[in-house]
């Protein structure tokens, strides 16, 4: 019988999709911070949102999204809650002016922000991967969106399908991109060129589940129409804190950000991405066949490497396998099955050297 | 100049009206929890919200929720997001059936759930307290409540003006009761013949910002009629796990659940806060009205105790001495003014004697 994992193999063997790994050192810190927050005496859970000591960590985590993302000033950052999920209820809400509006249809999340979308109004499906399981993205040049929708819609990394576009395609002028980056935010270099609004769950790249980090260009943002308490416009008002904001994530993120700068920003953290995904691409396609990998090979994720295995029994001994050494959320989406590995920001280097030898030595194994 | 207070004063000496203090053994378990959940080798803030770790934690934390407040077994628990805010303007896009929803307006929250509701159709005040600043709360069994309300809203205790119903007030049958507990929930027996809907947002009693729960009679949850992902029903279904959850409150909350149920229950909450107000409201009392409180004899409350100084520069003063001896969150709400302790479950005793002491001298200094 394997030895058990330690929990240092443990912690950095975690691949769940989201909620995920945080840095070692950012988890030790937050561990702190819930005993005493910035040396106030008193615990970050414990502190008022409209104390003065929560009014720092707010400005600093605005400002340390400004830095980090390269936000141009003429955008507001919002802390929301409620994940990405009720954005996609609170965008049409807000912004479907004309009744239409515009969707790539590119994985599970799409799919709900559309169903969301047209309780609102009629949608216009620009693409549609459903048919190809959504294996692939298409080029982002050759879409026809209509002039008449009120926004366009599109998801940068489908965290389940395990695809990603290098690019993203860009609607007709007056037709304002909104983008869900929740599984890739604070991993690439934004082009703010080609986005009206953000918004991501913080989850995967940037700390906890609960908070939702918004980023939305000010001539969008005066146009909210939703009611009280639905409406952008009014949280952006009043600096994200019309009610109670979700305090204890917004410390998180401030220390997720602050990590990210000190590790060289997001063109490190690309590289850092980058490379770990190859790790784990390679080892998959060296074993010629018997693991095969879900993504087309133009669009493959960074941030989710997807797989699948020659047959059921193969995917559910690789996951016996991995667990008895120590990883975890291994276990592919049930819309897709097989195996994926989410390496977001904290994902460890030497983690993903282990898990690429366990994908060659497991298939060398079962051949 | 008087010594700095240490760690362990400016902690028992938080009287935040919310986020607000944890128990000391709360606030080190949650602590151990970011680094570890439940001897997993993963910290809380990692766990998948569909792994087994924290399906458990999930299950224990209804189970829990359900013992600690009596919940009858055809009431739903729902674990949320957005702040009872939020609740404002799902409850009315929810359930405003036939267009009315009937209300008390006892202060600043049920004023901000009122504008809320009445984006939804028009609203029927049965109490308005702001003629009279909200000093007092009406005899419950004498308002005149419309049949044909779709619900009748109140708030059982008003954080900002320090009231609380002792009796909370009946609907006719067939309208909903929909109670907004927020700075209330688990410090008080709950009566549930009297109560269809109750939302708390969990930063006062039951834990941090950013988690709220929602418990709705089967009966009422069955008309939900919101779009998606505002829909109760779709919530309730979902198991609270419609998208990611608040994992990280609901792991608090189970903490501070546990907590409860050591220390005597509801039962044992409501005679250890009935024993510290009664402390500050005896101390308030002494100073021959030097100090007096903001709200009615009859309906003061438990949770937040509320007074007025002679003049600003008084209150001043007191919360300058106030901050020195290592007290804080004790300035009154911008609408009210004034003084304001909160006492909430994790409040400590010896440091509410302290403040008691601090009201009856800096009376006399001052005289």
């Amino acid at each position: 019988m394997p030895m058990m994992a330690s929990q240092m193999e443990r912690s950095a063997g975690n691949y769940s999709a989201g909620p995920s790994r945080l840095p070692d050192a950012v988890r030790a810190m937050v561990a702190e911070d819930v005993l005493d927050l910035d040396g106030s005496g008193i615990g970050c859970l414990e502190h008022s949102h409209r104390g003065e000591v929560f009014d720092q960590v707010l400005s600093q985590t605005e400002s340390l999204t400004r830095n980090v993302l390269n936000v141009p000033s003429d955008y507001s950052v919002l802390f929301l809650q409620g994940g990405a999920t009720q954005q996609f209820g609170l965008i049409p809400m807000n912004f479907s002016e004309t009744g239409l509006s515009a969707h790539t249809n590119t994985g599970v999340w799409t799919t709900k922000a559309m169903r969301a979308a047209e309780q609102f109004g009629p949608i216009s499906i620009v693409f549609d991967g459903a048919d190809d399981r959504f294996r692939s993205l298409p080029d982002p040049t050759n879409l026809q969106i209509p002039k008449e929708a009120s926004y366009f819609h599109t998801c940068a990394n489908n965290t389940v399908m395990g695809t990603q576009w290098k690019n993203l395609p860009s609607p007709p002028a007056n037709v304002p991109h909104v983008c869900d980056m929740s599984s890739e935010i604070g991993s690439r270099v934004l082009d703010w060129n080609n986005l009206d609004m953000l918004y991501a769950g913080c989850q995967k790249n940037l700390g906890v589940a609960g908070t939702v980090l918004v980023i939305i260009k000010n001539d969008l943002l005066h146009r909210s129409k939703a009611p009280t308490p639905f409406n952008y416009q009014e949280h952006a008002s009043a600096g994200s804190r019309l009610n109670t904001p979700p305090t204890f994530g917004i410390v998180v993120l401030r220390r997720m950000l602050e990590w990210i700068q000190e590790h060289g920003g997001v063109k490190n953290m690309a590289l850092r991405a980058e490379k770990r995904a190859q790790l784990l691409y390679d080892a998959i396609e060296s074993t010629q066949g018997y693991w095969q990998p879900h993504a087309s090979h133009a669009c493959r994720s960074v941030m989710n490497v997807t797989w699948h295995g020659p047959n059921p029994e193969a995917e559910f001994q690789f996951l016996h396998q991995a667990n008895e050494l120590g990883f975890s959320g291994l276990k592919g989406h049930r819309s897709v099955g097989g195996l994926r590995a989410s390496v977001y920001n904290a994902a460890d280097e030497v983690a993903c050297q282990k898990l690429a030898e366990l994908i060659q030595t497991s298939s060398r194994s079962c051949k």
